[in-house]
Order: structure tokens, then C-alpha cells, then sequence
């Protein structure tokens, strides 16, 4: 079905791609054979550091005519093994291609290459008084990455995902041809939402090459409150009471006593308060801290009213800086503190959550493996974490796909879905099909045949 | 390609659709062989009010076997042709599934059927203060018809479209299996997103049975400024300036004069001033008016230090009711001005409206033609009426196809879309494809030919 790459095939790309940006083979350093959890692994034939639109464009030309693989990656820091080649073939890195091209701010927007790193976005916006919503953890992870999976992360609560930002995209399809989905406008009900079905489509439709970002306005103001509770269920019992409180928190993150050791282990930094098992942590942002002290005095009451223990202000730099590490930490610190690990990123519905995690509280007496987690409390998605802890590897095999399944399972009967942001790639795929059934998967096969009739855009991944 | 409807088809359905459900060839009353915009006009061979998901999938079921068209219809308030039965076969109505299913506080969602009419759902949600934020002008239109064309209405510029409420679909495919799209899960990243490819899909990938939908809290205070301009230059030149300012307006509507004078004209009732060229329409909503204050009278200063006259400040219930009805009825009382017209309703980026207003001044001048219009200032979105004035048949087919094809060249010019909010259905198809260009039109064929490969529902829309 496919071909391998040929030494023709290789002389072909060289005559339009500098050496300094196209690797063979052996010389291709084993980074690039799986991503930020190692569970997926293959090495490419060739590897490709794209820079153009046009390129891309004569690559796919090329590769669709002598049926190529084709895998693109951002900066690797996927946990599904998306960015996999798989198949072998060409793995086409567009992390070079990261020019933030134009802001535009009558129409408030940015355009950037795929390969712009959140961080740096965040930092450019920023400086123009302008405001990137979406906030996932991994801060290094680039933006095409970022719509290819829908990254969800922190401000999801109040500002949505990846795919409520993205107002247009250049895409490359497998034939070469380009194409321009969506545009600098607010509203469109223009025909299918292609721009809708390529955001979150892992690669397999096409290959992001530009992006039009919608932005707000930059809030001049922002707190975090840090609320202990005794229990975890009491804690995530106030949750849905603050999401319909009206007070419009920017994010409610969930983290257990024992995830924020392993953060102050790893960071070797204390944690403002590590006395309870539980806590919450509110943001609220805004033009003032008058405009918004309403909201998060009134989020405080509904906590303490609800059980918690207090409800620390977090407002100087230090303070939200000790707090915010932490958490962006979590997922080192839990890989830190084991010799492998997988992950599971369900997402329930935000009055599930509690349940949920009891569930694998239990899941972990039973299977007598360590399953630690943490959340995204205010949407429902969880990160939770299968611990290896030396286990030999059948052992670890066998117990890791019984987590999996009966967590999968729970979740399904929860009305929650495999995925809440780090997408399917190739290590959640019996999952969603599981979850989905053969009628979904069978639309799903249907329109990756349309985009990508000779399977070659980042194969095995998704469908 | 398609099968007529026959006397033994006709009996089938009648073994379990009751009388008052089921009409027949010339027992169909000629309301339902048009929308809204009476120019797509077709009867449907048999009209359908259908009751349960159950009775829709077998009546697909049946369709699919025997190669019967079926179109779907909400109200019929839709201007584009979408819900016209072109090809004849099967008219089904949701209309009459119209029950509100279950409002889930913790969740903050709520769950109907199709027939659901907006001003049922706002009335309802509202009861329990909570809040659905799409406001389309229309709003005796169905909940079903808005998911169907992603309506988006007044408060888009804040809360976004109808795309970004839509938690869950049940949907009931050609073949006549029945599908859940999506869940009470406020992320998801699981495999291609079919729920949103089923949003604006107008009826043509699927028939919605039930939806999910997202709600918020309710705010508890809402204003309007009311901002009077010399020029409707001056007024649109304020609205990229009042989009940046972070004072976070709900909606941001532009009305001349003229539109306005036809509002008092239809509705017989004073509009609080009508002394200038062009008015901006603005609303903020909050828990308190302390909490926006700050917003709008901001808001209103950036106005007045850009050329607005005044900006009255519209809180009583008499005051707002009597702007907003005007604003509702401009659709009404431009279509009550004329003997036919036709509508455009396109969308460019916020910076070029004024542009494009004065673009379609300049062509209501070169074509003698009236040319009225009124948009949502706040996400460029315009609706633009050509009015018929008595001109003989070919005259005004002729300067009606003139007018279009010159205002969808330049709006696609400027970056924009065909359709902002209204659709493609069956009258602006053309102008889609033109827009989109074979490539893109390939891809949606193909999307078409997986979900429903005997192209039997909602034959000839949008593909």
C-alpha cells in the first residue's frame, strides 16, 4: 500500500531542501521516534523541517504521487502518539516554521506559521495589550499542535478551547492542493465547517500551515484563590455550585494533597499550604480588581458555606507564581516519580467528576497499581495518571490495559468521552472506537477517504 | 435517481403515523412549499409532522430502502431555501417535537427536542436564571433550524454563534441509524469533531432529534447605549475601537436612519431619536451595574471622542423594549416596503463593514435599485436587502443576479464569507461555489457522500 523511500525519492527532496533541514535515515536522532510519553515509538525514513506553505505543498505533491507516508509534528510534546511515524515514510516537522506574521488588531487577530510556540504567542499578544485564551500546561507545545488536538488547558471554564480561537487555517491536503478554511470573520455559516473538522483532526486530513487566531482584549487584572477543603468529594462538590454562581471563573483546577508533594519534590518549592487533602484553585480576571471583587468574594463564600477550610488570597507575583508552577508541573512530577507511565484524559460531565475519581481510587486498591491524578475540575477533564512503579512488563502490560478498559468503560457510563484535550493519535484509538461504535467510525473512515483517499496523511492515527 | 412517493409508500406510513401527522400531495397547504423568502418555492409530495427519534429513523429507514427525498423543516422562518422540498418526496417537520427534556443546574445544560422555538427556550431557561446566549433576530425560529444554519443573532460580538452552545446532537442518519454526537462534556477531543460538521450542515448530513445544549448563568442586569453619529462612516469607524477597549460589550448593532423610519413605519411606534444619519446600537450585561459600569461608560466615551453626538443611556423596560422591537422588526418592515426582495447576508472582516455599506450604496446607484441594510456592526455580519419596487420580471431577475454576484465578488475581496448567519441552502449555492472553488466543494461532496450516499436528504442544498 505504501512505498518505501527510495534513494530517488530522497535526491528529489534534496533538490529543493537545504541539508540543513532534511535528515536520512540513521541520521535521524531517535527524538523524533515518539513523543513526550514514550509509549508509541518508529522511526521515520526521512525527516523533513518544512519552512513553506509551498513546500509542504510540493512534498505532499510528491509523497501523494508515489504513496509516501506523511506524519507532521510540532515540538513533540503529544502524549497519544500522534506525532508518530508510524508507518515510517516522511515525518514533516513544521517547528522552523514559527513567524508570527501579522496582528491585526481592528479585526483582533494574529496570524502565525504552525510552528509558534504557546509560550511565545502568549508573550507577543500580551505585549500588545491582546489576550490568547487557551492556556494547556505544556507551554512549549506548538500552536498547529495545539489545533490539531483542540487543546482545552486551564481557561477553559470561561473562554473555551482551541477551536473557539481559530477564526482560519491554510491547510496543505494530500494532494498538494492548498486550501483556506474559514477567514477573518466572526460568524459563518458558509457550507460544512471544514475549518471545524480539520481543527482536532491529529494530521490525518491535512497539514496546518498558517493560522488566523482570534484574540481579546488583554484583562488587566487577575487573582487566584487557593481553597483547602478536608475531602476531595467536598471540594468537588462545590464545583458545579461555582460554575452557576454567575461569578465566571476563568478556571477551577482540582489538585489532591499527595499531586502537589510530588510538585514540591520536583520543583524543590514549597507550596503555599499542603495541610489538607484537597483544594481548589479559582481564577477570576478582569479590568479592575473592582470589577471582579463581587465575583470572587462571592465564589469564596460559596466554598467556605460548602465546607472548605479557608480561602487564601493569591494576588502578588510570588505567591500566584508558587501556586501556578506547581501546577504546571504536575505531569513531570507524577513522570518523575515513576519508571514509566500512561495516561487517560477522559472528560465526564463537571457533576461526575467526584465520582470519577473515587473510581480510580478504588481501580487502584483493586489493581494494587498507583493511579494518581489531577483535574480540570470547572470542565470536567481529568488527567490521570497509570504508575509502572518497577512492575516487570507483562505484569505492567496486562494491568495498564485492564486500568484503561475499565476506565474507558466508567467513563462511557458516566456520558463522558475518551478525550477531553490530548486527542486519540494512535495509543487511544480501541477506545474511541470502542466508544463510538462502528456507525461513527465508519462517517469518521468516509471523510478521512474524501480528504485522504490514499491513506497517507499520518496514517493509523484516529480512524 | 429518486423514486416518487407512491400510494403504497403512502400506506406505509399511514400503519403508524396518525392522520393528523401525516398530509398528503394536494391536502398540503402551500405554506409549506416555501421559507420565509418566498424566491425557492417547491411541494413536497408528502408532509410529515414527526413525533419521536424513533418514528424519524424508521421513516428514514424507509426513505433510504426506497430512494425517497426528505427535506426537514423547523417553522419555515429560514431565508435561503434550506427547508424547501426541491425534489419533492418527503416534507418531515419537527415542529411538533417541541418538548424541553431536562435542564441539568449541575451541568449548566439543557436537553430538547428540535421543535423548540427560541423565545420557548429563552422564556424557560430564563425562569430558572439561567441563560441562552444566541439571540438571532427571529425568534419564533426552532432551536433545530438555528443548530442547522449555526445562527448567530445579536450577541455573538460576547457570547459567540449557536456552534458554541451546542453540547450534544441526537441525530437520525440517511440509512435511518441513530447517532449521539458530542455530550454534557465541556471539552472533547475524540476523534473528528461530527458534531460541529452537523452544525450549519442544514439538513443535509443528518436530521437533529435532540440537542444538548450549554447554558450560563443568568446576568442579572443588562443596559444599552443608544449612540446617534453624523455619518455612518463615523459610526462604524467607532466599532473596531469599542471591540478592543475590553469593555466586553454583548452586542454592537449598526442602523441608519432609513431602516429605522421603516421600523416606526411598520411597528406605528416612536424610536427614541431619529435626528441623525446612523446609530450604533450597544449592550453590556452583568451581575450589577456596578460591575459594567465602568464597561460602558468607557464604551460611551470612546464613542463620543470618535464623533458620536450623545450616547443615551436606554434602562427602563419602555425604553429598551422600544429599541429592540425596533431593531427586531427591520427585517419585517424593509420586507413590508417593498413587493419582493431578495437578501445577502454576508460577513467581512469588522474593519471593512463601512466599506462594504458604502460599496453597496454606490451599486444601489449604478443598478436604480433600493438597497437597504442593517447588520451586526460587532462581527461584520450584514443583512442587505434589494428591493423588487415594482420592476418588471426580467428586469428585476436581471438586476437582482447583477447586485449579488457584484456584492459576493467584493465581499470575498475583503476576506469575507458568503453567509454569516442565514446559510447556503438552495439560493446562495452558487455563490458558495464560486466562493470556495472546486477544491473545498470536492471535500464537502465527499463529506456529503459518506454521511448520506443516495443524497436523498435535503437533495440540492449547499453541495
Amino acid at each position: 500500500m505504501y512505498n518505501p523511500v527510495q534513494d530517488a525519492d530522497i535526491a528529489y527532496f534534496q533538490s529543493f531542501i537545504p541539508s540543513d533541514r532534511l535528515f536520512c535515515r540513521d541520521d535521524i536522532v531517535d527524538d523524533y521516534f515518539h513523543d513526550e510519553l514514550s509509549g508509541t515509538q518508529h522511526a521515520p525514513e526521512l525527516l523533513i523541517f518544512a519552512a513553506s506553505t509551498g513546500e509542504v505543498s510540493r512534498i505532499m505533491q510528491y509523497a501523494y504521487a508515489h504513496s509516501i507516508p506523511v506524519t507532521t509534528r510540532g515540538s513533540g510534546t503529544g502524549l497519544v502518539g500522534a506525532a508518530v511515524a508510524v508507518k515510517g515514510g516522511i515525518l514533516l516537522c513544521t517547528a522552523k516554521m514559527n513567524q508570527i506574521l501579522e496582528l491585526d488588531p481592528e479585526n483582533l487577530t494574529v496570524t502565525v506559521q504552525p510552528g509558534v510556540l504557546l509560550m511565545e504567542l502568549a508573550e507577543y499578544v500580551e505585549s500588545h495589550q491582546l489576550f490568547y485564551p487557551p492556556d494547556p500546561g505544556e507551554k512549549s507545545a506548538t500552536i498547529g499542535g495545539n489545533i490539531s488536538t483542540n487543546a482545552g488547558g486551564m481557561r477553559a471554564v470561561r473562554y473555551g478551547v482551541t477551536r473557539d480561537y481559530v477564526r482560519a487555517l491554510t491547510v496543505v491536503l494530500a494532494s498538494g492542493e492548498v486550501v483556506q478554511l474559514g477567514g477573518k470573520v466572526v460568524k459563518n455559516s458558509s457550507g460544512y465547517s471544514l475549518l471545524n473538522l480539520m481543527i482536532g483532526s491529529e494530521g490525518t486530513l491535512g497539514i496546518i500551515t498558517e493560522a488566523v487566531l482570534k484574540l481579546l482584549p488583554l484583562p488587566e487584572k487577575t487573582i487566584s484563590l487557593l481553597v483547602p477543603f478536608e475531602t476531595m468529594e467536598a471540594a468537588l462538590a462545590a464545583v458545579p455550585l461555582i460554575a452557576r454562581s454567575g461569578t465566571n471563573p476563568t478556571a477551577i483546577e482540582y489538585m489532591s494533597r499527595d499531586t502537589i508533594l510530588f510538585a514540591e519534590d520536583y520543583l524543590g518549592k514549597q507550596f503555599p499550604d499542603t495541610a489538607y487533602d484537597a483544594y481548589l484553585l479559582l481564577t477570576f480576571d478582569g479590568n479592575s480588581l473592582s470589577e471582579i471583587e463581587q465575583n470572587y468574594s462571592r465564589a469564596a463564600d460559596i466554598c467556605i458555606e460548602n465546607g472548605a477550610i479557608d480561602a487564601y488570597f493569591i494576588d502578588t507575583d510570588e505567591r500566584k507564581k508558587s501556586v501556578w508552577d506547581a501546577r504546571g508541573a504536575f505531569l513531570e512530577a507524577i513522570k518523575a516519580s515513576t519508571d514509566e507511565m500512561d495516561e487517560c484524559d477522559v472528560v465526564v460531565p463537571r457533576s461526575r467528576i467526584a465520582d470519577f475519581i473515587t473510581y480510580t481510587h478504588a481501580l487502584a486498591k483493586e489493581l494494587d497499581i498507583r493511579i494518581p491524578s489531577f483535574g480540570h475540575a470547572g470542565d470536567g477533564n481529568l488527567h490521570i495518571y497509570i504508575c509502572r512503579d518497577g512492575l516487570d512488563d507483562a505484569t505492567w502490560q496486562q494491568k495498564l490495559s485492564t486500568a484503561f478498559e475499565k476506565m474507558y468503560a466508567k467513563s462511557a457510563a458516566f456520558g463522558g468521552q475518551v478525550s477531553g484535550e490530548h486527542g486519540i493519535g494512535y495509543a487511544k484509538k480501541p477506545y474511541l472506537h470502542e466508544h463510538l461504535g462502528t456507525v461513527q467510525m465508519d462517517l469518521m473512515r468516509g471523510i478521512k477517504a474524501a480528504f485522504d483517499p490514499k491513506y497517507i496523511l499520518n496514517p493509523e492515527k484516529i480512524v
